[in-house]
């Protein structure tokens, strides 16, 4: 989280702007508290320029509630859905999906494990797909999608935990983008999902009240008490992006760490970036050395020094720096820095 | 939510023990984070006294949905649960089991606005009835549950939103206890759920993994990110609570809090208690003037003085004082005060 946003929440701690209580202590129904969701809203909307078409909500349970909420919703049209499988969480979305109607993986990167993302015409997609679900970015294993898949009448649903806000992305090519919270946008417990109006209302019968769209977005997100404080973290996170001059402006700063980070490691004899280069994300850079006992060696150096989070997941090994918008500049020069140390006294 | 509680968490919020973070920005799967998970559930196990066969979880999505999730892990038993019904959430619990089975309504205290709670004998319940589901305590209404249902074999699932940790329970006379954070725990994104371990793995096919009480269980709550922020405040509140002398010595604050207000409302000639006396709230005391009119004088003038949130529900009407643990002996002192004022200048 952005520095500035959390002097903020501890001096707003015991008094939210005069009222005498912590937005925690807050009735989710009180004036107060309707302005603090209303202009997260709007803050959301203006960074991400959302159309009114869409609906904005903020629920919880993370993008594993997603996981079943998604097809719980849409795949009632027809019975069926299309998932393009490039990674574990992709993985988790389109087995929770089976659950509720046919599912087909029209596309995967599992034969290079997941270290690209596979083409995606619109030929690929099954006719009557009540929706096609991407994960736009891979957390785990480093990729992203640089080209949207064309999916025509098709609604496309995207997963956009780990890069939501961290690049443009056209609002309008997606019928529902989720993400949950924790990592572009703060606070864990948070869900953000953006729903085109017409989506809504296909939920099957068995269906949770608080796993229908409809019924949360008929609400404005009050159907029952959401998560108050997170969401107002939330709000502060939207507002230092905006200061910050929007995602254009982070985009450009994203770009610039991510750069830092992968011109070293293609330079690098030492250290590799598995993923090929036009897939590669900004935001998650997966880089291994040579033999597992180095990467211990590497990460329990950097360790020391105060780098922590650095283990890459067991599903690839290595390493992975996770460069989110709150990570400073300065942070990805520091760790640039330990891996050229590491290199020359390791040679 | 406790000023001491407040106090520590803005003094953390920049650097949690050292760790030179905030909690929101740890890794729910760092060794600092499994500290706190595991600190405030062991605190709450000693609160409750919680027996080692009973399973704590740390969830999202409130009472709103658990509605759902407690249907859908136990009703596929035998297709069939008993629910009691006593306003209006116990009203929203059943709508929603409706979905999953067939559900009777053994006992009502509809017939007089739910300002009784009804007898529940043994004799009432459904012979395969796979659960009997109450809410121990009414928000809306001011009931409260004095003597607990004799369900026999049958497990007694209970929403105990708004009275948990406020007085002692017997955990062992339940098969579930639920609880929404917001009242008595503090942060809203949080619900605890307390659950046999004998009933778990009796979910429906199609719930979502998200909903499934087994899964959190083996996972220890961490299946997903859990709400990790609202997890370390109500460690905080634990902990404030045990300091405090635990539930006994809250419960006695409580009552003194409660008998203070009901006196009052029993003597007055203006002010009325609808509730019968003998399952009286000790957390949410509705009461009303002769008219709605001086109902809106009230209000009016008491919001004057600063005091907020005592609308009654439109359900009820007139006023309700929700004295949950974190209202001071004092607030319910200057309530009683007004009333009194109020009186004497409206004889």
């Amino acid at each position: 989280l952005p520095e500035p946003v959390l002097k903020k929440a501890a001096e707003q701690m015991l008094d939210y702007n005069g009222t005498g209580m912590c937005v925690m202590e807050m009735s989710h129904r009180s004036p107060e508290y309707e302005e603090i969701i209303k202009s997260a809203e709007s803050s959301l909307r203006k960074l991400m320029n959302i159309p009114a078409r869409y609906k904005v909500l903020f629920l919880q349970g993370g993008a594993s509630s997603q996981f079943a909420m998604v097809p719980m919703n849409l795949i009632g049209k027809t019975g069926t859905a299309d998932y393009i499988h490039t990674g574990t969480w992709s993985s988790k979305a389109l087995s929770e999906a089976k659950k509720y109607g046919t599912v087909s993986v029209v596309a995967s990167s599992e034969d290079k494990n997941f270290t690209y993302i596979p083409e995606a015409d619109l030929g690929i997609f099954t006719k009557d797909a009540s929706y096609v679900h991407i994960t736009t970015n891979n957390t785990i294993e480093g990729t992203v999608y640089t080209k949207l898949p064309q999916t025509g009448e098709i609604p496309l649903v995207a997963d956009m935990s780990s890069d939501i806000l961290s690049r443009e992305y056209d609002v309008t090519k997606f019928g529902i983008i989720y993400a949950g919270a924790q990592k572009n946008i703060g606070p864990a417990g948070l869900t953000v999902v953006i729903v085109r109006e017409d989506l809504m209302g296909r939920q099957l019968p068995q269906t949770p009240a608080m796993f229908t769209y409809a019924i949360h977005a008929e609400h404005g997100s009050l159907y029952n008490t959401p998560p108050t404080y997170s969401v107002y973290i939330a709000k502060l996170v939207f507002e230092w992006l905006l200061d910050f001059g929007g995602v254009r402006a982070i985009e450009e700063t994203n770009r610039k760490k991510a750069a830092m980070l992968y011109d070293f490691l293609d330079e690098s004899r030492l250290f590799k970036a598995p993923v090929v280069k036009k897939d590669r994300s900004i935001m998650n850079i997966p880089f291994t050395l040579e033999t597992d006992e180095q990467n211990k060696k590497f990460l329990k150096e950097v360790e020391k020094r105060g780098m922590v989070n650095l283990k890459g997941h067991r599903s690839v090994g290595g390493m992975r720096a996770s460069i989110y918008n709150a990570m400073p500049v300065e942070g990805v020069k520091t760790l640039v820095n330990h891996m050229k140390q590491f290199e020359m006294e390791n040679k």
